[in-house]
């Protein structure tokens, strides 16, 4: 592991950016050097509202930014148009990308391929930095090859409009990547009230729980004749995102290409 | 409580008949004064396959039996039609009855209730002699009073043909005798997959999983702001159902009219 | 249920007096009229940084604020010393007090009851609003009358300091009580390892986890041959504490004495 | 996968051996060319009290059985005494062990390892056929190398003697292997009731509940900044080694040594 890694973070104001910099300032062998934020260029982090009384320069303008700070890794938690901008010239100053945005295209992708092994610089590009979810889904992906029969139910507030989660189709995806086929229940079982055994994805069962003081849960259980298998998450807030940022910047350090998917580089 | 409880019980090959020998020989103050099994008249308990070695008379007969045998309490475990009749019969006795059976009439019932007093004599009707599983559905109705929200999530081995369960539609009848009205989840919640959130019953979501390797389970989730409330309740076996037989035992002592439902001779 | 409650809020910057100030403000059969705070006396509750726009007086002092406004609950979220002079100048005007702190003596107790039945005014003092964590236990309590055997399992964040929590340990009294004593587990048994098998209370197990991205929780586990009843808490935040406060404001209204314990206003 | 296997199974009458029966009878793939139990030798499997009436040659004594019988796979559930002259035995007439019994040497291993590389058959000493308690154990050793904070909970009925399990054990053993070393919760922690932060393996804490009504269960929680993880084994039976039985036997097949610990064979 690198022992100092310098790093720039762009878009400090947001939730996740708020977390990121108590991330960036509390870890040893991180340093913090610059923010970039289009709003506050000039100023220092300790002059925003809200943060923490840092004295880290903010600039306003990435070209500015990376020419000017010495710098190993652009953390980048903006939004995708921006992420994409921040990424080719991040590359282009020799410093290693980590995009925590989505909407990339595959032409984008290729093309930031090839220019982070032209320069052999890492780069990473994740969409999701929930360490806890990804092994929860890793997890499952696995015992899916012993277990045939499985079940997934995840549990919400009752503000989220759509069910089943996004979490619990990826991982039932997942699941059907690997599992041997199967409808499950008993051939003849019948719903005495529709719906109760729940949404039905390739044979798998989904169920969504809904109510106030839930956040975001999910159990997938696993049964086998005379044993059940569970794993479970249990989301609380942002802050479970920022172990995957560190992952992130550590893993960044090694590379000399890029890679999509934080689940890629861990083992 | 009494101090010796003198048994006669029927039924003593069944799956619950055989927990009730083991219940009633290892419990120090009940004394087990005969067993009523019609293929085993005139034989003792030890002589049966897969009895335990008890020196216990049994009867081939009921009237007899009752005559003869000088007991406090019949513990009934056969048929709902073999039951009925023992009912009666015992009462004329003097005997007390405690009888696992369904399938009473409403004439029944009331006939039975009438010479009960009428002998100031206890006795018990219950379909469900599961301790634990009543003790679920009367929490539940309780935390309804308190929390508007509740989702029931039961578990069964994917050998079971209905759902949701019988315990879960109960469960979730007597939690709506309580409850202020509620369609719960966002009014503008939308299900992706067909099924995902479960069966509506008056507003409250039930979902049903079955899996190899489970066996008899459910969770009452009530959610309030900020928190949550579960009960829940794991069943193995039918060994569950014995200390309700004997709660009803230890019960029926002390009435003198007939209870029909376990749940009504507990506080 | 009173239709239109006149409520005073005092203390409304703390942690729970924000919760409280949701809670008046968005329950419609409650209306906000004052608040009491001594530091900004004289200004209205929306010049207050971090409060919502709410045009409600704000008074620096009890005897004027309760003499001024028409009110008919005192909500009192500050401290023991400040609530308990709170509690009584509020009678005097015939406001019934909530009082959410701790630290009355028995004569406080018997003053404060004796002066409200003069008045016959209503007054509660509520050392826990958490209605969830109320019910666990008293459910518990309820619980070990049929199953003698029962562990605790409390799980918290790794910041807290004692072990096992307040909760845990009041739980473990209130069962107690009730349960027939048994020393549980196996008479033989042996931890391998020194504290395995947890704290004992009265021949109860509790057992208390500590770790980050725990909050606050409770199993309390029941086991019966061949089943076993869990009764599950998981409190998230503060905001799990208002339904308590709503149900303390609408059970003062009804009462004309002091109730101490919001256990004893819930059925 | 091999179409049809032909396997001997010695031990027919154990707990797992009739579970065996079972296994061997019901998957397609399988053949059950013959039993070995010394007492039965020149019986029919259907002739041994409690067997399911299967037509199988039982063989009193080994060499005859491995010698008169074309088979590929010896299961061998027997005594370690026995088993481990049945693995020399299997070998030297081409059919492939797979032993589920513990007391191997390290020199009996390296001599069957030598054994079965000089054949080039396959051979399995599988000490648990527990695949999700392998796959529990096996998932927290990865999860551990992403949280470091992890406290284990294990359940059992009380007729349990020892605490920890020897499961929880081995799973801080293998947690503690990778993990970065910490000793859990708050330094400062104080323990009011002896015991309650249960017992101490390297800086983890490991729980154990003992409970009538429970089974076999373990729960290993790993906690990080906002979110938990949790990976839980329920085993309810002895059937659940079945399908590590039969994973065995797929694997033997395709391996060309020995293999020790069921682990190994799984991806």
């Amino acid at each position: 592991m690198n022992n100092n890694v310098r790093i720039i973070l762009a878009g400090p104001r947001g939730k996740m950016g708020r977390e990121a910099v108590d991330l960036i300032s509390n870890t040893s062998h991180f340093t913090f050097v610059a923010a970039l934020d289009h709003r506050y260029g000039g100023s220092s982090l300790k002059d925003i509202e809200g943060m923490p009384s840092l004295d880290v320069p903010v600039y306003g303008e990435a070209d500015t930014c990376f020419s000017e700070v010495e710098a190993d890794v652009l953390i980048d938690l903006t939004t995708p148009d921006v992420g994409r901008v921040h990424m080719d010239k991040a590359l282009d100053h020799y410093i290693r990308p980590v995009i925590g945005t989505t909407g990339f295209s595959d032409e984008d992708i290729e093309r930031i391929r090839a220019k982070a092994e032209e320069k052999a610089l890492g780069a990473i590009i994740a969409p999701n930095f929930a360490v806890g979810a990804i092994l929860m889904m890793k997890f499952s992906q696995m015992a899916a090859k012993y277990f045939q029969d499985v079940e997934i139910i995840e549990k919400h507030h009752d503000q989220k409009l759509d069910a089943p989660s996004g979490t619990a189709v990826k991982t039932a995806k997942l699941i059907d990547e690997v599992r041997e086929k199967k409808a499950q229940g008993h051939p003849e079982e019948k719903e005495e009230l529709a719906g109760a055994r729940g949404a039905d994805y390739e044979g798998m069962h989904i169920h969504s729980m809904r109510l106030p003081g839930l956040i975001a849960h999910q159990e997938v259980v696993f049964g086998g004749e005379g044993q059940t298998l569970t794993i479970q998450h249990d989301s609380m807030n942002r802050a479970s995102f920022m172990p995957g940022v560190r992952l992130a910047v550590d893993a960044v350090m090694q590379l000399d290409t890029l890679v999509y998917g934080l689940e890629n580089v861990m083992e």
